[in-house]
């Protein structure tokens, strides 16, 4: 029993790792658009059952430097948290500006049944939030999307409205041309039509979807009202948090306004710019049923995307169901497990006398 | 470059882990007694630079069967948090009551730095943090303590009283003769004189210190008044959450009470019995200095322990410190750290290249 303790934890013990190596090989072995895809069915499975989540704020840990987020969620059967920070200076330092990883757990015992890097699932839930909500929002048949800030989620948000929303082309724009080039290098093959151009204006000529997604940023303004023709869905990527906007106010006052949890978005959105109580649309009524999204073809729309906690919950959810399908993960031994719950002492004394 | 990244990410990339086997080991190698008299000078350190602290309330998730919490906290340098279940009905389904597991992480640039289970190390810093406390408000030269509930916590408070606070013998009573009967094994070779007694009576006869560790009991009355002379020290630790409780409210009606946090205290501890503004004394402020502890002879002290995240922060930072005397971690490739920054979509896309 003892040696069995240390050389081979209970089952009981053992909790399923996805390391960064393991999302690569995942996202490499169901591939990056099926995925995007698929994480855009769990995020829009959540966001129908809306109600069943405990929706708590972001618990925020703020230095000069930048922050360090808690972000925990439960449908009362699974609990979730994500671990996030925000330093706007890491890049320049040869750091990442956001890094994450997250668990979920069983919340009738407790027990953790998942910890995952998130760093790079983080940009797939992403891309397959605004997917979902230009599925519902964006003009039918949209082919053309214009995309300003070509940085880390350039790719995956292409990628994801090529999948879900069915765009053919995109049209680049970054005021580094490197980052133009690497995501022209990164789609090549990726089935869609990719055109650099020198402008924002350019970016925006006849797409009828706007990907804004900067980053580095303080109060910006990527687009300003006259680039907007009448029929545009705005996917406003970059502005997640306090002083950081992208788009021109008069924007805001001409859209109709879809958010994921209006006491987020207040505080974090391109909607900080407007008053308390300027109205909103929450997502997922539109998603359910219960509000209208587009009614009329030449209505602006704007996804004011911010990230929710529910959509890191379906995106771990998606990962735990996977792990059989890829086997990609390893079993830590995160949890003590002593045959006899009140021997916590003796598991340690008699774990090393064989 | 792509194939290192993933057959050897780089050192950006890694997070040590220290996992149920690795805490065993260094609490082995280093010696348990030695080991929490060690957490003790960190948790006392800590106490001593309160102020330093970000001190907010736990984020708890309620379940009908029991509660998921985060306990954060930052020193303005390093980042800590810990996540926390408590289920009273899961040792009866062959899971562990509490499991516990933690972070720590650089402010500067939001980088985790640390992951630890902390089952085993939340055991050894509340034994720890319950000797400091006693260090500062025992009767001088104390060397019997009583200790009702012989459970989880048990072996571990009567190490840390022998090494820190100098008692030579512990008085055991449990209301199941098989959990004093462990303790009492698992004592043997401690140097502590171990005595068992068949009631709650008995086993403060004679104590200059009396431990509650009892579980599983809602609002139960472990002790009462007439069991409690003067001069006596009580460290009531099984007391921590609302609607868990061990002694009678007249105890605490005589006792000068010390606590770690009011805030959490008033909440989770044994004053939930009290009005919320009866007078307490926070510990640090004792540790520092700044006020008194024991005074009289004949005061009855009460620690009325709850457990609070910067204990967790002292341990963990503990732990981070005998990585390299001890060796005992492995490294997780938990950060996604690609060449550039922007091109997270990049280095996925081309890491099985090769």
């Amino acid at each position: 029993m003892t040696a069995s303790l240390n050389l081979n934890p209970s089952k009981l013990a053992m909790v399923p790792f996805v390391s960064v190596d393991n999302m690569m090989k995942i996202v490499n072995t169901i591939g990056a658009p099926t995925m995007i895809a698929e994480i855009a069915e769990y995020v829009e499975a959540d966001f129908l059952r809306w109600d069943q989540f405990d929706k708590t704020p972001r618990v925020a840990a703020h230095s000069k430097e930048g922050v360090i987020e808690l972000m925990p969620t439960s449908d009362g059967e699974t609990y979730g948290f994500k671990y996030v920070n925000g330093h706007p200076a890491n890049m320049a330092r040869g750091f990442q500006t956001v890094t994450a990883f997250g668990v979920l757990a069983r919340v009738d015992n407790g027990y953790p049944v998942l910890f995952s890097e998130m760093t790079i699932l983080t940009a797939l839930r992403t891309a397959a939030t605004s997917a979902v909500a230009a599925k519902h929002l964006a003009p039918k048949n949209s082919k053309v999307m214009g995309m300003i800030g070509n940085g880390a989620q350039c790719e995956f948000q292409a990628l994801a409205f090529k999948e879900v929303v069915g765009i053919d082309t995109v049209r680049l724009y970054d005021i580094d041309p490197a980052a133009t080039e690497k995501a022209v290098r990164n789609l090549a093959n990726s089935g869609l039509t990719v055109i650099t151009c020198k402008s924002a204006e350019e970016a925006v000529t006849g797409a009828q979807i706007i990907t804004t997604c900067t980053a580095d940023k303080q109060c910006a303004t990527i687009l300003t009202d006259n680039m907007i023709g009448s029929g545009i869905h705005i996917n406003a990527i970059g502005g997640d948090c306090p002083g950081k906007t992208e788009l021109h106010k008069d924007i805001l006052l001409r859209s109709d306004i879809f958010v994921e949890y209006p006491p987020q978005t207040r505080i974090e959105g391109e909607i900080q710019q407007l008053d308390d109580d300027y109205p909103v649309i929450e997502l997922w009524k539109v998603i359910s049923g219960q509000l209208l999204g587009r009614v009329t073809d030449n209505q602006i729309t704007l996804f004011d995307s911010v990230g929710f906690a529910t959509e890191d919950f379906s995106a771990l959810r998606y990962i735990r169901d996977q792990l059989e399908r890829t086997g990609h993960f390893v079993e830590l031994d995160l949890l003590a497990d002593p045959d006899d719950p009140r021997d916590l002492f003796g598991m340690v004394q008699r774990a090393y006398e064989n």
